[in-house]
């Protein structure tokens, strides 16, 4: 017996997955050798585990446990299992592992459950190989929208050509989508990617919302003059206009709890040491788990920026192109998380997920909700990733015991 | 007659040189074939003039306008006459030229005055071909260090066999060194490089002093990371506390008049619309007139900036490397000029010049003045600079009645 077998177990998987990457670093890409490696893995695993298991049209693992009574509503549970490039091995792993170590207990307890359990193990979570993602979420929810299949990687293999020589039916991708009546929600366990839980003190945490996300690029245009001989009252320094709005921005930001806004790029034209800059564009990433929220907080952004521009008498244009609304995790779902943290002896943290997950495409479509894991310095994408044993043995108890509990609802 | 007789003679010798050049926009460096014909041109109309005329050890073209006593000290004029790389014409050439035009006057009227008027025209001012620069204003001041006569260009031709190519000899640059005795004073008229004038509807203005200047560079360490995931709380973000801090330097500066600080430059390491910024280098110019108020505000900036860092939780190290004193243009020297201005009814303008100019190298060894004449936009170092035959002809004509009502102070 191990200090934490769960934990340990998991852990042991997690190393195994990571065996299936394409170079040194780990980097398993949708719909490649190294993918497919694993689903076989993952699918060895699941039938030992009592399930039947296949690769679904759209290249997802898909495993059942059934129920009691054959055929019943499922629930379902998951994460992914392609990675970033020079990825962690926790990330969308971990989540895959925990769902199977809750049937590997049932199946032990020779026990069956009320409802079926399924485990999904994702393929296009992290949008790297091609210009959309989400596609194996999108298509359990009837989301799938056919014309990314005629979408190209760099190397200029189509989305279609990629499932079929991963042995997936492209045609078949419509039929993947679940009747709601026959699914009872979605949760998805995975390590927090942020520093909250480390700074709190806290194994694990109850997710609120995948937070929406706008993304643009604002561009200013002064006048770029030589910078010993324009007086400070003759400038229009695009540089100082946009560093009194990233200044703004982040103030707007941290009047709000759980809203994030960050710059994360600023690009000079001819930049020189002395010359007054003529022209500054810069990126704004802003999340909040409430859209109300969020838009509200774009606008005085926007309000704020063309202020600041007028004052300036520079122009500014702001671009926002992007605009993902938040994905709300389900309420009684994410009660029942609670309560099993909570039967743990763990306080409940609530927190929102600043990045995206499969849960954004099947929100709506069925109940969602995440269970969250600390990880070491919030570090994610990165060979560094990590989450204890100790940790995920709590996640893996809190899991189990969130479904062994669970109470579908009366449909 | 025309409109401008002296600023329409000048923008014709102005176009005239425009002519010599490497390639099809104006690019003239030191010691270069076109830098040899302008040179050539310029004494021909030395000579025309009345004047002996010369290349003197260190490459500067250098004509003598004998007064009433042969070998009496001697007012000089002049400017230079090497240019950036697609640059305007009348940096540095229209001070040699409004220089001609004042012997060319004085040779017309057959007027010999109580002193020598010498023009010069050197060759080395902007620095773009030799690691240093002032190479002959530096001779003539006595301060030329031989050291740099080992400098190299991008070729690889050293400082030393460029002048010997140009038929100097370097080892007599050490005599070119003017016993103060023997010089009245160095009084050169310039493009103002600037919008102050334009703004202000004057022609032009009386220079106070030639800005010292302090330029550094300024590191922030933060740390990087999600922008979905860390919480504004918990953010150590390099970009948004160099936008405070920028912020704090122009505040700073806008404070004290004639003092001008100016961040040109800004570079994030790894920049993404979705990281926080975890490093980011900015640089920084400062200038003024007075020493003592550029030091007090480099003083304060630095401490302002050591505020942020910490209030932040980021590291910062800001590097100064470099410091150049300001000259500060003599009282008599400047008083005469601006008497002279007043003459033609004109107000006395007075600014500093916030770029460099020879006099910097003169200044201390001799007493030094600038005339400013009012230039398009303030633009300058482009193609489109430009002086109007109008204000050529004001800046001639205050200049010619500045030398013929000089009084050389009792030795």
């Amino acid at each position: 017996m191990t200090a934490y077998p769960y934990g340990d177990a998991i852990t042991a998987g997690i190393d195994d997955l990571a065996h299936f990457t394409d170079g040194g670093r780990l980097t398993r890409l949708y719909l490649t050798p190294p993918h497919r490696q694993a689903a076989e893995r993952v699918m060895a695993w699941m039938r030992e585990a009592g399930m039947s298991a296949r690769v679904d049209a759209a290249g997802s693992v898909v495993g059942r446990y059934e129920g009691a009574t054959p055929g019943a509503p499922a629930l379902l549970l998951g994460s992914h299992i392609d990675t970033v490039r020079d990825a962690g091995r926790f990330d969308g792993n971990l989540g895959v592992l925990l769902a199977l170590a809750v049937v590997q207990k049932l199946n032990r307890d020779k026990r069956r459950l009320p409802f079926a359990v399924e485990v999904l193990a994702f393929g296009d979570e992290e949008g790297v190989r091609f210009p959309s993602t989400l596609g194996g979420s999108r298509a359990i929810a009837g989301r799938f929208d056919p014309a990314i299949l005629d979408e190209k990687d760099t190397a200029g293999i189509t989305r279609r050509r990629a499932l079929e020589d991963f042995g997936c039916d492209p045609s078949r991708i419509a039929a993947e989508a679940r009747r709601p009546e026959k699914v009872l929600g979605y949760v998805e366990a995975h390590i927090e990617q942020g520093p909250v839980l480390e700074a709190e003190n806290l194994p694990v945490a109850v997710v609120t919302a995948i937070n929406g996300a706008s993304r643009g690029m604002v561009t200013i245009s002064g006048e770029a003059g030589h910078a010993g001989t324009v007086p400070m009252g003759l400038r229009r320094d695009a540089l100082a206009a946009a560093a009194e709005m990233i200044v703004a921005i982040e103030r707007r930001a941290q009047y709000e709890p759980d809203l994030v806004a960050t710059v994360g790029r600023l690009i000079l034209q001819s930049p020189a040491t002395n010359t007054i800059a003529g022209q500054a564009t810069f990126s704004i990433d802003l999340r909040a788990p409430s859209n109300e929220a969020r838009l509200a907080a774009l606008a005085d952004i926007k309000s704020e920026i063309g202020k600041i521009a007028k004052k300036r008498g520079v122009a500014a244009t702001a671009d926002f192109t992007y605009d993902a609304p938040a994905a709300r995790c389900d309420a009684a779902l994410s009660d029942a998380l609670g309560a099993a943290i909570s039967r743990l002896g763990l306080p409940v943290r609530r927190l929102p997920s600043g990045a995206g997950h499969d849960g954004m495409a099947l929100s709506g479509a069925f109940p969602i909700a995440m269970l969250f894991v600390r990880c070491k310095g919030g570090i994610s994408h990165n060979p560094a990733e990590y989450a204890s044993p100790q940790d995920i043995d709590l996640a893996a108890r809190a899991l189990i015991d969130f479904v062994e509990n669970f109470q579908p609802r009366p449909s």
